[in-house]
């Protein structure tokens, strides 16, 4: 406990320090809680939200008048907020109509089934009782690890194991087992709607537009990389370049877990109800594609500080270049568009200054002949032109597939021209759209 | 409703088919959840669990003396049962052990805030508790956003908010409170164990074991790849070679999610209370790695059609193949020696043929000058040994990896000698070390 005396005046020292730190390292967490609040404020917003929709169904509770109209079980009202209280509308609308679904279906059954029970004697009841609870019990868990029903009926169905054990269980009379489903739904209404209702009026988040967000910002990054990597005058070395194409690599079950969610939220914004949620799974995936290539050009094989050993080698090497602005730029303009929710050109139009410039890299590397080298000084080189062209051809499927998305979504025209899915769009349509709606 | 006449006899046969289909279409059903189940039977077993372990506890709540000692709130117990029970020990005993604790500390805590604000003033006492429960609801809530805190004590967190507000909320006497909070305390903590009970007992699914497995199949696939791709003879097509490693690119998450539930688990089999969860992790990471680049391998960039040119072409592409099997190999030894947790030779010593066979490659690319050729036909190969000589660098790694953790988990030494660590291996060493150990 005490500090080894060897270390004389130095750790006596240290003990006063020891005391002395207790403010600052108080102070050190204080600040590192205010820059993590800072970092996303929406964190905050969270916290208090919940604070308030949990002090409000608690008054609701404590008093009185309330209180006897719901009787003790009015205390589901406040464990219905805490547990369906989620960060994003998303979630919490998702847990919630799970959860007042799977109460009111297995509200039914757990009575019909006590009242089957109470028919046969005593020990019949127990033991038809035992025999439902684990049927239902085990039926549903195993429905549960169906990847469809995992992915957007999970609380649902572990509400209605819950339910139906707590209503068929209960050893009261009938007439008590009505009231209990009964009062058990009223107060998981309250609750719920409580969660949904504050978690809705009080700075929503959206994971729907998260998402959007998150999709279009990892094009972004792509973007950026390829125009950062093209640009040789500025730029030499590839580690300056940044790692924020890495963040798209490991994106696939956030993206999928986010979509799930976004297909609870009503419109909002400018997202309609009908959303083509999916199809910024496409989007991602292709983006992930071309986030695997574009890390390769980061890798030591393709090293930088090699330089280009004769003219021909330098040739390619600004092709490659070329092309990897060219990749960017298409992939920054399709980031911008879907940003704005506005069409972008058609995708052919749209790649034709990369397509152009693979035509070029291909037509250099094809016309000329390699004067005698070394294998090893071609690798690189070699190597790079291989992966750019590939970048291209996603580069190519990524357009596609915004496009596609653009019409889907029935984005704005990015001309004020009429387009072709929308022969007479209203002037309100550059208003933006009432959230809610649809 | 009907079917339209201009079909005439065919739509009548439709008709037929749609009834006679109907026990067809249940026997497709039930087909679907056969295979489902047979895919993986522990499926099947988890439901059987979940079952018994919800009717044990519905008995006991059933059973009118017991019902009597805990009152009303006995329904806990079954809602414990349902909440916690998960598909592997590690996610049960977290879930188990973060509801018991939470409980407490929440409960204790509630009791004092109930107490402190019933010596107020009625309207004081109402506004006290208002105050504490929005306090406690908004600074736990956002500690749940700390990273560190939500990947183990997520559950726990928010188990506290719901016993706090629970308590402290209840209009009830001083004593009465007293009671409620022990009793919730009781019921949850025999809800809790005998979800641990059961999922202990009846075949468990640990965790840890399936981390260990996940991490080892995912070398296992790398290497079956680099073996198959290196055998030019039985395969020139890669497409032929499978996608098993493609489940590595995308299983970070999953990894990250097994490692802090498996440090729930107590000792089992061969794995100790203090297994290096976290160097699964490091592995794991350098699997993901390796994985990007053998996807690389099977692009199209590579395109396996594309014949070698000439006899220099040839040489390259036969030391690339040799290359690759020589990585496969050591990561299929290095997967087999940690499938049986025994040590493998020092890393050195193990990737010295794959770094050998990259050394050749290396010669046959330094040495060797192109003959005047078009660059294009050079693109595919020599971005193959590109490839292949990173692929042969993160072997090292993995290697380097694989041997820390066999020596981190005190495995077996591979040849029956005395190890450096284990100066006099006890006989029983050889037999499997009994359940539940450590």
């Amino acid at each position: 406990m005490a500090a080894p005396v060897e270390e004389g005046g130095h750790a006596g020292k240290r003990g006063f320090d020891w005391i002395l730190d207790l403010p600052s390292g108080a102070a050190a967490i204080a600040m590192r809680v205010k820059e993590f609040g800072k970092e996303d404020p929406r964190r905050a917003i969270h916290s208090f939200k919940v604070g308030l929709a949990l002090t409000m169904v608690s008054l609701f509770y404590y008093f009185k008048p309330l209180y006897d109209g719901f009787g003790v079980n009015a205390i589901w009202a406040v464990l219905t907020v805490v547990v369906v209280f989620e960060f994003s509308v998303g979630a919490t609308l998702g847990k919630g109509l799970n959860r007042m679904v799977a109460t009111f279906v297995a509200g039914g059954l757990g009575i019909g089934a006590h009242h089957l029970a109470s028919l046969s004697s005593p020990t019949g009841e127990l033991i038809l009782i035992a025999a439902f609870v684990f049927i239902i019990a085990a039926v549903v868990t195993f429905t549960r690890f169906f990847p469809k029903v995992k992915a957007r009926y999970d609380y649902g169905f572990n509400i209605f194991i819950l339910t139906f054990s707590l209503v068929s269980v209960s050893g009261y009379r009938d007439s008590q087992v009505w009231t209990m489903a009964h009062e058990r739904l009223s107060t998981i209404l309250v609750g719920s709607s409580t969660a949904v209702i504050v978690c809705v009026v009080v700075y929503p988040v959206w994971i729907g537009e998260e998402l959007h967000n998150l999709v279009v910002t990892n094009i972004e990054n792509l973007g950026e990389f390829l125009v950062g990597f093209g640009d040789a005058e500025s730029n030499n070395n590839a580690k300056t370049l940044g790692e924020d194409h890495k963040s798209v690599l490991a994106s696939k079950s956030n993206e999928e877990n986010m979509a799930n969610l976004a297909r609870w939220e009503p419109g909002h914004g400018r997202f309609r109800l009908q959303h083509p949620w999916k199809q910024y799974l496409k989007i991602g995936t292709l983006a992930r594609e071309c986030a695997y290539k574009v890390d390769a050009l980061s890798s030591s094989y393709l090293n930088p500080h090699v330089q280009p050993i004769d003219e021909m080698g330098s040739r390619v090497e600004a092709a490659c270049r070329e092309l990897s602005t060219e990749c960017g730029r298409v992939l920054k303009e399709l980031a911008l568009a879907t940003r704005k929710m506005k069409r972008t050109k058609p995708a052919d139009a749209m790649v034709a200054s990369s397509r152009a410039a693979a035509d070029d890299l291909k037509l250099v590397l094809d016309t000329n002949k390699w004067e005698r080298q070394r294998f090893v000084e071609l690798v690189p080189i070699a190597a790079l032109a291989a992966v750019l062209l590939e970048i291209a051809e996603t580069t190519e499927r990524i357009a596609d597939a915004v496009v596609e998305l653009s019409s889907k979504a029935h984005f704005k025209s990015a001309d004020s021209a009429v387009s072709p899915e929308q022969p007479s769009p209203p002037p309100a349509a550059a208003l933006p759209v009432s959230s809610g709606g649809a």
